[in-house]
């Protein structure tokens, strides 16, 4: 048997992860079968099931990309005290997210929204994607909590307001930015900066 | 033939409707045929078909009860000058919104999130659904752009973005928080006016 480098097996693995996820924004996760892939990447059954078993382990392999950036775009961000303000942190962290899948393309159309969109849809009815799904909210979860507390501290936000109510919001607002890429028109980041920005600019009699 | 009243053809169609929400909530909106959703309301096909022509039938009405009901809410929450803060005026809306599908349950879970989950997954792959959803972020965004303005007009948001930019975010944090509830568990609508708030309390440097 030939020796294979380390290179070309990542290699491959990324050929085939691009080739599931075009498919899968295309067609959606159901309608896609193993066949389609193999066919999308041009490679035999068997060089395909050494890397996944199915289309489970794809589309989680997929999920588990984007969460490692994500989480080692937190690292970074956060390394600063107190960290940048929601606006700037929100346009690094889903910048590099983006970078993973960002340049792929479906048709013409950027394919990362329409692909998360079948994740988030095939998240409800399978348990093993729910506990990857699980793992990458309580990463981000977890770290705007910890922003959220940084911010309390160096009296940038009210105080009175459970970080774990900043972080759901922040989540919200990010994961409800990427499912409008797909419905409403692609939106650069700098759309919800802007958007951020504006409601850290207003002040109101709900001020405690 | 008997003659029939309003009410009860309402009623019927609202029967019908609530069975397809719950099917499409529980297996997704692919793995529910007509059958299932006759089985379901134990109705004959005639009886359904009189209303229904198939699944994407219901679920463009599904969509277009909720559409009704924001549009109602905002129209009420707008008539106020200038309107209330955001957190109050998201409170408003999205209770409202929730209220028609909102008590709805499957498995003792809350259906609504599954169910629009099924929704955004199908719009990507359904033209005539996607002309309704349009149709929804037309109304929403629209109405986010008229709050927007009125804000800036008032003093109580910086003036130099883009109100687009707002209604974006905004349309962005409501989406979000809805698709939270059935990946990170349910919460109540205060969470979101708690982070509105707290993002709200916040001052930068970035302001121009």
């Amino acid at each position: 048997m030939a020796r294979v480098s380390q290179e070309h097996l990542d290699a491959r693995r990324r050929q085939i992860l691009e080739g599931a996820a075009r498919c899968f924004a295309r067609n959606g996760f159901h309608a896609t079968s193993m066949q389609d892939v193999l066919k999308e990447v041009d490679l035999s059954a068997g060089a395909v099931y050494r890397y996944f078993s199915g289309k489970d382990e794809l589309i989680a392999a997929i999920v588990k990309g984007v969460l490692a950036e994500v989480r080692a775009a937190f690292e970074e961000v956060t390394r600063q005290s107190p960290p940048p303000p929601p606006d700037v942190l929100v346009g690094e962290v889903l910048g590099r997210a983006l970078g993973i899948w960002g340049t792929l393309s479906v048709e013409g159309e950027p394919a990362f929204p329409r692909l998360i969109m079948q994740v988030w849809a095939e998240t409800v009815r399978n348990p093993e994607l729910a506990l990857v799904m699980d793992e990458v909210y309580g990463v981000v979860t977890t770290a705007w909590i910890r922003v959220a507390e940084a911010y309390q501290e160096a009296g940038m936000m009210r105080s009175d307001i459970p970080a774990e109510h900043v972080a759901r919001t922040m989540v919200a607002v990010v994961q409800g930015f990427i499912a409008q890429q797909s419905l409403l028109g692609p939106a650069p980041v700098e759309v919800l900066q802007d958007g951020l920005r504006a409601l850290m600019s207003m002040t109101g009699s709900q001020l405690g």
